[in-house]
């Protein structure tokens, strides 16, 4: 999951969708009896079926971490196409992408002079480089994005910007949207008030030297100095070091390179249906990673359900669902859902044929609960899938989903869209560290995952009527 | 704590200590009511004493990693001398200690060719460099060093060994000894087959890509080869490609510098004896730690309790106790009780009053039991410092004591011990990683642990009867 997560929740929550002219808000069309019973057994099956966990395990350890853009992520891509083949997908292809590539090549911080010591820092996600060698200066300590905001330019020119916020702790990842400016958007303002690089506190809930990174975003009004996460515990000794009252003096080395644009992809897969194969139900995550794991809770888990889910349909239903349902593993998330967009941008007139998306890319938690975005017409069928969900321990959540970050793409320009809510109290632990890896996943969840999606995904699929 | 906690476990396991002789066998002196008195009196106000805390965050804060041998060694001395100074301890000086000086430079991994990844590893302590520009090898993989003893020569030969037991986790750190002999051994084993360098599984019980260093010991009669160890998940990750039955390439580079001999010192305060000065009673610990962390459980902790417990007596008793209590803080043991055993071979001499010693070194849990070396006349005093002890949680152990690491070299030469025995439970998860950070200290078992110390060092230094 990327920064682009939280905007997506912003701009959804300052949008009110409207589903007037819908035809089945009239007359809902019922769900089907058959259709409950094969989601039953699909979701009895998925209990018993490692298949997302051998997924998951293949492409964590065969591949490893795929930044978006770099070598790693053309032979993930290469991996799931012939995954997807092997595995008897009705149709395998993909579209393609273009991102910019980044590359992070070295980085260093210690505190110099005075208590020197090395410091564990990362470079977030397209920060430019340091100068050749480095740069020294003395810190300047922001407890929050917000009084940089208010700060006196006087005070961070010359300087090395240090917010220290941490990131608070909860279910839904709550705590994310407020930490999260700091790494977004921290490096403009303090480069606008003259400092000559940032280090934040990681945007994490752990307590571990494995720090955080992420994309930030330069604005283009502002000069572009590196930008680096620290730490949890290495934020802590910063800011003990600075209570002592003296000047803390930081030296800085981040090496990365910027290589031009290139093209990845957006891998897609399909599962041909019976009746109307253009009506289309998407199941959604993405096929990149950071550099410092091997991306198995982001998003690697999400891969892999996406992928056990439609193989699942097809092995184990009676017939082909009567809609096409397509996997889609969008390229380059986490360099600002470069695949997402451009797949929404290219697709925005099939609209019509996409009839509802789901994502996975929160992690590896259970479900437990199930929110929606649909027409009146259709609430009736999320309902007979949380019905089918209780016994995993999922409930109806009454918020208006937003599709995850790539799937919302599509979401934002009107697709309905579903969310199953995964727990996410220990995500941002792992989330963009070195620690995001495989011993992370507990299987039975990954089943549980599984036993959900199935009944999304088959539902949405064999059900009649529009969701819109 | 080192690798030759383990060695002076088993050399004390293979001796038969006698106390025969002891004058006090005969007739015990009981231990006066005042002195419990006061003992009660000090564990009840140690229950509310952050010094220790105080003390640690101070060393783990301004000072840092604190290698032996490094200038920050130097550092962490001189402050040790200044703080001891502050505290008003009688008598502060230093003790010349000669260390060969050691520098991890730097370290990288990556598996190359098939399955192309980098692999978070870290140089273990006192490890040669690889060649300039590292190495690149086939693995032979090895699930024990024991495996790697019985294997042919052939099989290894040219290869990079790769040993993967994973340690298991005890209260009383019991896995560690067998784990460990990867590491010590390990390197002089593979080279005599003629491995170019060898990684091992970490030794340590947690899953985090933050691998744990630790002295290896070359054998005379084999070629110096790098040695160091995967996280616990790269180790994992590399099992995992090993099972796919192709081989594995390594490219292992690590850069380190041997110095030649540099001086350090053990640091030494004391609280005069009121009666007996002349005899001594000695807490100690270690005040280097490995560079990767802040060394705030090993041994930051066992200093800063060490320092605490004599202060509090010195602050609190009545008066000062019969005998000298003997704070010594150990010099480079991490490189091989380099500063204890060069304590031992000077005092040696001094054994008639050195009447009892103990060390803090195991982390900072909880304290659960208690055990003695002591001869019969003096068991009595054990039980009462037990009873004393019981409303801490603590109970008596039967287990002969080893004196830990350090105070255990002059245990080994006859000096009384005791252990005070933490709940180890977790501290594996953290030694000798970068990992080891004042954040996971809780502040309430130092105050259980100040509590204890302050029974065993104040009864121990006001009874007057031997412990021999």
């Amino acid at each position: 999951m990327s920064l682009k997560n939280s905007l997506v929740a912003a701009a959804f929550a300052a949008t009110s969708f409207s589903f007037i002219g819908s035809a089945q808000a009239q007359e809902p069309i019922p769900v089907a009896a058959a259709t409950i019973e094969t989601a039953a057994m699909l979701r009895d099956a998925a209990l018993n079926d490692d298949t997302a966990y051998e997924v998951l395990e293949e492409l964590t350890t065969e591949i490893g971490p795929r930044l978006g853009g770099s070598a790693k992520e053309l032979e993930a891509i290469a991996w799931a196409v012939k995954r997807l083949n092997e595995m008897g997908f009705d149709k395998v292809y993909t579209e393609p992408v273009q991102v910019e590539k980044w590359e992070r090549i070295s980085e260093a911080a210690a505190v110099v002079g005075n208590y020197n010591q090395p410091l564990e820092i990362t470079a977030l996600g397209k920060s430019v480089a340091t100068p050749d060698g480095g740069v020294t200066a003395e810190i300047v300590h922001f407890n929050t994005y917000e009084d940089l905001v208010a700060a006196d330019a006087g005070l961070v020119e010359g300087k090395i910007v240090f917010i220290s916020n941490r990131m608070e702790r909860f279910k839904d990842g709550a705590g994310y949207r407020p930490a999260v400016r700091a790494r977004g958007q921290g490096a403009s303002e303090a480069a606008r008030k003259g400092a000559k690089a940032i280090i934040i506190r990681s945007i994490g809930t752990d307590s571990h030297r494995l720090p955080h990174t992420g994309g930030l975003n330069y604005a283009a009004d502002a000069p572009k100095i590196a930008a680096a996460a620290l730490s949890n515990p290495d934020a802590d000794q910063l800011e003990r070091l600075l209570k002592r009252g003296q000047p803390i003096q930081v030296h800085l080395d981040i090496q990365t390179k910027f290589h031009g644009v290139v093209e990845v992809a957006n891998v897609i897969g399909e599962i041909a249906g019976r009746e109307n194969p253009e009506e289309v139900v998407i199941v959604g995550s993405h096929i990149d990673s950071w550099d410092l794991g091997t991306g198995a809770v982001d998003d690697g888990a999400g891969v892999a359900l996406n992928i056990a889910t439609a193989d699942l349909i097809k092995r184990l239903a009676p017939q082909r669902p009567r809609r096409t349902i397509r996997v889609i593993l969008f390229g380059s998330e986490e360099l600002g859902l470069i695949g997402a967009r451009q797949y929404a941008a290219a697709h925005k007139d099939d609209l019509p044929n996409l009839i509802i998306g789901a994502e996975s890319d929160f992690g590896a938690g259970p479900i437990w609960a199930l929110a929606s975005r649909v027409g009146p017409g259709a609430t009736h069928v999320v309902d007979e899938m949380a019905k089918l969900m209780g016994p995993l321990g999922i409930v109806r959540h009454s918020r208006i989903a937003m599709g995850g970050p790539d799937v919302g793409q599509l979401g934002l320009i009107g697709m309905p869209v579903m969310d199953l809510m995964q727990d996410g109290t220990d995500y941002f632990d792992l989330h963009h560290t070195a620690d995001d890896t495989l011993d992370k996943v507990d299987p039975a969840n990954l089943r549980q995952n599984l036993a959900a999606w199935a009944i999304f995904a088959y539902m949405a699929a064999e059900w009649p009527g529009r969701f819109n």
